[in-house]
């Protein structure tokens, strides 16, 4: 089924807009396709002009979620978005969203966008890419007078990096309970979204159903260094992982580091050590894309002179299958309890409520964002996105698709995440013709 | 010339005791050995009220020096000194010391005793054995009315546990510089020493030139678990091994834990796991007594979807000898070298200041211990104490000896740290005995 949509999708294409009004120039193009083009400098001019909000006294970006600088950035791009013809609003999660009529009501909107809210310290790409890119299209589509078929929706998520919670919302899942946790801004999530302009009292108003939207396409910075080191410039993203935590105890005898005997010694951080290695080995003992991660870890008591008595590592697990997570931890387990036999001291795993089950985009989406790339002349690569996203969210309601371009580097989350304005400009313009193409396609 | 010594040692024992004045019991036992036996139960009552200073109000021990239970525990030793009739003075180092005259003024005191502060949270045997042992010794002389040709001198170490202050400042290594230094009370040295009782501004009077003394003996809890191990009853310790201690830094890449593949990473935890597991393999490596430590760790950035950056480690090595000391180091810098270039990271070391150099014990005195546990029966063994003691001072100005107990268990610092009453009462005996063969050396 998805290979004949595809094909279906690919001839649309070749015969060019179905949705062109008013101008010559985009009827020759109608038949021949068209040329239409993101603008590059515009692209790269308002990266940096949206990194100028949330500057701290040492110069690092700091627009996390509800504070000054997120505030003030979100404010910039309404203004934009104002520029261009949309008239955004606020959701009650807080979420911006940016509608823009096409010429069937009836039809579902074919929504985009991302978020500009950082981590601290972080980048001036992750979100700001997608969400300056979909404002990008709209300045084309303005400029050469073209109106869509299906009504579109730029929507510039809120709080993506404290944990999805703009698409969180909108999917539905965030609860009472969600609402009065605490964000890295210091408020809670309800008083961060007020702060925002959002109605935490309200907030299944924001709610989108099932179907609600015809499609969610999201651009990004791939955030892995992959892209760059296959010199491609167009990442189809198939899913986005999965992701369960361990807290991991390892727990030996602590005891005096001079009058202990090797031989006699149940050393928690060697135990440790072996059970990191182990984790590595096991993550590259089978084809494929996962990966596992020890990122935390603390000893007690933590002196030079007594053998480490206890140690609590952070283990994660990352796959777009939910079963090789398990299979992979599994055998982590066994590791662990050979690895604890060997050194005389237990290993426990206490599974974290937090899970993240994987997100698979939409096939069809997957080839339309592919078949458009080669169209402009792209290479592309299938590939899993390693990082959350909001799509991973918004996958519950709707059928959505991400375009990764090159992180130099593949740098992320810091102050050094960068990618060139030809790349971003690449993302851009397959983002439009993908939006081009599903308009074409009459749902 | 040890070994002659020993069988001159040995033969005086068996004539008796050469100073024993006005008892008829006693000029019985000059020919055919004294029976001198330590009150088990005194020293084991003993044990249990100086343990009542310094309990916290979660009922843990926290008798550190300089603090009110070091305090309170110092008055009630030298209540019990002036009881056994030893007039308790206190140096410029805070050091407690309590002469008893001998028949020969012309000779040089024989030293013993150890030191009754703790580590916070520590057990109630370490130090407090050879103190309360000592004055034991006292006892049984004044009971049974043996007077030594030399002085004796029971000497209580100030601060033992913060850095042997008291015996450092006695053999006249305290710097100005080092009694600004904070203790664990929160008192620099100088500010805990005036608290004791002590002088520091005239910390220069405490100091006993090399030969001032003909011995110092120190009775102590073997702090380990290998005379427990090998069910022996009394370990002479050859000497006090070297420490010296290291900051490893560990440098890779910080990166996004989902976004970076596998063979992409420059964790820096995984090459200190590798490097954890190599000092191991290394100290295990050679024969010996050595030990290798990896006791504290620090990672940043320390969360669960970031592959650490950076690592920190404080690797420790122990050993009898420098050279060896210095040989383990040299081949762990060559594994950490190959690690380094495996793992597409860098490690390095830096060489901590406070290096302790190991200090032998006096040989002729190992023999007088070691002759002196077989005629009371006992199974004994020559080792090495792997934990510091303020005998490692000592040993620059006077011949030092070292009588070890089992700990069960092998703990230590620790409230489970305990000795048996029946043990606690053979070192004591062996240091009685130890005593008297020295005395009959006239030097």
């Amino acid at each position: 089924m998805q290979r004949r949509t595809f094909l279906r999708t690919a001839s649309f294409t070749a015969l060019g807009l179905s949705a062109l009004v008013g101008s010559d120039t985009y009827s020759k193009s109608f038949f021949f396709g068209n040329n239409l083009k993101v603008n590059e400098q515009r692209i790269a001019n308002r990266i940096m002009e949206l990194a100028k909000f949330g500057v701290d006294d040492k110069g690092r970006g700091y627009r996390v979620a509800y504070t000054k600088g997120d505030i003030e950035g979100r404010a910039w791009f309404m203004e934009q978005m104002k520029k261009a013809g949309l008239e955004p609003v606020i959701d009650a999660a807080g979420n911006i969203i940016g509608k823009r009529k096409g010429n069937n009501p009836a039809l579902k909107p074919i929504a985009f966008g991302s978020h500009i809210d950082m981590v601290p310290d972080g980048g001036n790409y992750d979100g700001t890419l997608g969400s300056i890119g979909a404002l990008e299209v709209i300045e084309v589509f303005n400029e050469q007078k073209v109106i869509t078929e299906h009504p579109l929706e730029v929507i510039i998520f809120a709080n993506e990096e404290g944990g999805t919670i703009g698409s969180m919302a909108m999917a539905g899942h965030l609860t009472a309970e969600g609402l009065q946790q605490k964000s890295q801004s210091g408020l809670t999530m309800a008083e961060g979204i007020r702060a925002i302009g959002g109605n935490p009292d309200n907030i299944q108003s924001c709610i989108r159903k099932k179907g609600d939207l015809r499609a969610w396409i999201e651009l990004h910075i791939e955030q892995g260094g992959i892209l760059e080191k296959e010199t491609i410039q167009i990442g189809v993203v198939e899913g986005i992982v999965g992701i369960v935590h361990w807290i991991v105890t390892v727990e030996g005898f602590a005891n005096h580091a001079g009058t202990t005997p090797m031989n006699m010694r149940r050393d928690a951080l060697l135990a440790a050590s072996k059970f990191i290695l182990a984790v590595n080995e096991v993550a590259n003992s089978v084809k494929g894309n996962q990966v596992a991660t020890v990122g935390k870890m603390a000893l007690q008591p933590g002196a030079y002179n007594v053998i480490p008595g206890k140690v609590e590592l952070g283990l994660e697990i990352r796959d777009l299958s939910s079963d090789k997570i398990e299979m992979l931890f599994t055998e982590m387990e066994k590791r662990a309890a050979a690895i604890a036999r060997e050194t005389k001291t237990k290993i426990s795993f206490e599974r974290q409520a937090n899970a993240a089950l994987p997100a698979l985009t939409n096939k069809t989406l997957q080839q339309t964002i592919n078949t458009s790339a080669k169209e402009l002349g792209f290479t592309t690569k299938f590939m899993q996105s390693g990082a959350g996203h909001d799509s991973q969210e918004i996958a519950k309601i709707a059928p959505v698709a991400m375009i990764f371009i090159p992180s130099v580097g593949g740098i992320s989350h810091s102050p050094k995440e960068f990618s060139t304005p030809k790349d971003m400009a690449n993302g851009a313009n397959v983002l439009l013709q993908s939006i081009l193409a599903v308009d074409k396609d009459k749902n």
